[in-house]
């Protein structure tokens, strides 16, 4: 008998214990539990941990300055206001939308629908808008609904979010690489994939990529290469899954281009929004557009997100009213244009990044071994280096020089070394910028040094 | 292109459009999304909706008139004043736990903890727990790491939770079901479905059961069937997934029985928790006790609830902190005792169970066609008719006598009719159950009649 008193056994200070006192292997898990791309994560977070005094580069979370407890009160006050007043609810209802089991698709749909029209000139349907635990519930709902059986495979420009990967492997969903360049994804390799995909008897659901300052690569695609994917997707009857987490960073003054979802007339993307940097990420809410027409055995036809919402009650029922009514207030706090919300943030993340990238030059010759992109926006420069960068190099990178970044070979699906290295400017300072320099400076030459002497 | 001013395409008023504007067919789509058990809530939604002013016995929603938005707030405030009273935290580092990305696991674990000492007298490891989006979450994350490969299934008493089914749909985790009787699970014919999986070649990796005031049963086990199937479990090695969403609502003044969890010596339970009955379904927030020790391909070990909270990263990411800290406050105000929490609602829940019972003996005579059982406690009660119940006639009793109840059909696999119906207490007034029962009456005896007329 477990009673009060007595030390729970979990407590032991030794977690290795006998063989003896195992109940179960991770090999009678499921496979992802033990995939790279479910550790890596859990991985990086520990270096993180074990280095709390490093500069980081590492973490993509958003800058935390202008959050505020209080606001939280605020926006809850600004939404509950909203019931009352702009949909008539009494104080009964108003009870019932924010507290009692609600709507699958959510409740702030509306007000999501009202800040794509204001910030991304694009028109939906609200109905086919499922309010999701995060960006990243969205992105599971959309790959189990579309993994119906061994033959799908997803296609994905790569290097690519670690959050696809994971939720792939948890829907046994192989994930096909597709050639990424510096003006986005390669239209060519994705016909070519498309097709081997194809021959070899699989079928592709569907491409993910990311258009707008993309994690890890912080490439964009120029307009005309929007619109000839677009084509090709039509095409080749394919959807695309559009991730914009960035969009609203741009870091210069040039017009935002559309998103896929803005050019698309022909219902091949699968949008998916998330609030998490634009907002907070401790409200856990993001959103997916999924307005496609699916044919049900009914012979009724319904927008893709009453499909999603079908899974969603059995995943987490539905998004916690409590956080969407923040979300929602803090939408409506600014008429639903989260370019107005976010300007002190744009500027500050703009900042950083043309901080990082002067940085950059200034401590790395022209022409040299070391070199890096220069992102048009969002929080991510890679950094390329002529040897592998392996997780080896991160843990001596901060124990010897007090400096945290992301192997890119994380966003490969072979985990295998890559000469790169990811910098996110998302959560520092301009001082902890040029620290941060300094030491990843004194690292880099360490390591070319280490290399060009003779063995 | 979409833009403002144009009419968006699927608000079109007729949904049922031309199959040449169709996207994708169901059949396209994980099988889940056409299941009977994912599409039961819905049904049963679009009934309640259809008929919103009659009496339901259907929701098992709880009661609403304790809630206020107002103890959101202060619950918020109560956390807050936790992080930096009684944990020391800065006023930077209560921003960056209530408002960033944080503990997968996290951050109300201790509170949960101290509230299963307090409430069951049940001691385990905080490190053991997974704060999850609902009760929900925890299922569907316990159900994915277990099954892994097509060899797996999940035994489980039926009638059971169609939330638990569904998400056993969600990973393609056959439900094997497992006989239930007036004292709970049928410990005879538990051993025997087990071994006829596995000389069937299959692997029963868990059978899920509800000990207390079952979902949709209403029935509870007796101390002596607890400890026999923890019993059964350890010389089987079968896990038991434990689901404790009513235990805290007896109807009468006995004892709670201990749960299975606090019976557990032997770590063959994992346990699951909610707080929608306790605190509010509105903050989505239930947990898991998953104690069980794994050993990791690196030959560590450590608790299951480390395998969950990496499939969880790639679900849902981590729980709102804000919605867990509205429960962190609400367990606080009460020193961590959900009993305490919750004596109105007990009472209220009791008073309701009595009233309906008595109220079904005042209206059908003892030894008559229409039976019931009386639960302990909890928020079900099963009426039994000599006929079976299906959807049609719960139109019916919608349509012609305005009340709602569910048919038992609905907890079963095959969805066959069932002469049983589920009778919730816990969204009803007694003056609505008197009112619903009357209306109920007239639907049994206008049925039996029909019957025992000649054809």
């Amino acid at each position: 008998m477990r009673r009060p008193g007595r030390r729970p056994r979990a407590a032991h200070p030794d977690r290795r214990v006998s063989v003896a006192a195992v109940d179960l292997d991770v090999a009678a898990l499921h496979p992802a539990v033990d995939d790279p791309a479910l550790n890596s994560m859990n991985f990086l977070n520990e270096v993180a941990q074990q280095y709390p005094d490093a500069v980081s580069f590492a973490a993509g979370r958003p800058y935390e300055e202008f959050f505020s407890v209080d606001a939280v009160h605020r926006h809850l006050e600004t939404f509950r206001r909203h019931l009352a007043d702009d949909l008539g609810q009494s104080p009964d209802q108003i009870r019932r939308t924010l507290l009692q089991y609600g709507r699958t698709k959510g409740i702030v749909h509306h007000l999501i629908a009202r800040h794509l029209v204001v910030d991304e000139r694009l028109t939906v349907d609200p109905e086919s808008i499922v309010v999701t635990v995060g960006c990243q519930e969205a992105m599971f709902l959309v790959l189990r609904a579309l993994r119906a059986g061994p033959r799908d495979v997803l296609l994905a420009v790569t290097p690519t979010y670690v959050g696809l990967t994971g939720a792939a492997r948890l829907v046994d969903l192989p994930v096909w690489p597709v050639t990424d360049g510096p003006a986005g994804i390669d239209l060519t390799d994705l016909r070519d994939q498309l097709r081997r995909a194809r021959a070899e008897g699989l079928r592709p659901r569907a491409c993910y990529l990311m258009p707008d300052f993309a994690n890890p690569s912080g490439v964009s695609m120029d307009l005309d290469r929007r619109r000839r994917l677009l084509d090709l997707a039509a095409e080749e009857e394919l959807l695309l899954i559009e991730d914009n987490p960035y969009g609203l960073f741009p870091a210069g003054d040039a017009d935002r281009l559309p998103t896929l979802k803005a050019l698309d007339t022909r219902r091949r993307v699968i949008y998916l929004g998330s609030f998490a940097k634009t907002v907070l990420p401790g409200a856990r809410v993001g959103y997916v557009v999924a307005d496609q027409r699916v044919a049900g055995s009914d012979g009724g036809v319904g927008p893709l997100a009453d499909q999603l919402a079908k899974i969603k009650s059995m995943v987490t029922v539905n998004t916690s009213p409590i956080a969407q009514a923040v979300i929602g207030g803090a939408l409506l706090a600014h008429d639903c244009s989260l370019v107005a919300a976010n300007r002190r943030e744009r500027a500050a993340y703009a900042r950083n990044l043309r901080h990082l990238v002067d940085g950059l030059a200034r401590r790395f010759p022209a022409g040299g071994p070391v070199r890096w992109n220069v992102p048009a926006g969002g929080f991510f420069v890679v950094v390329t280096v002529p040897f592998g960068v392996d997780d080896a190099l991160l843990h001596r990178s901060a124990r010897e020089h007090g400096v945290l970044w992301t192997p890119m070979a994380h966003f490969y699906a072979d985990g295998a070394p890559v000469p790169a290295l990811r910098l996110s400017v998302s959560a520092v300072t301009p001082a902890q910028i040029d620290l941060g320099l300094d030491r990843l400076a004194a690292l880099l030459t360490a390591e070319l040094a280490a290399r060009a002497a003779p063995a």
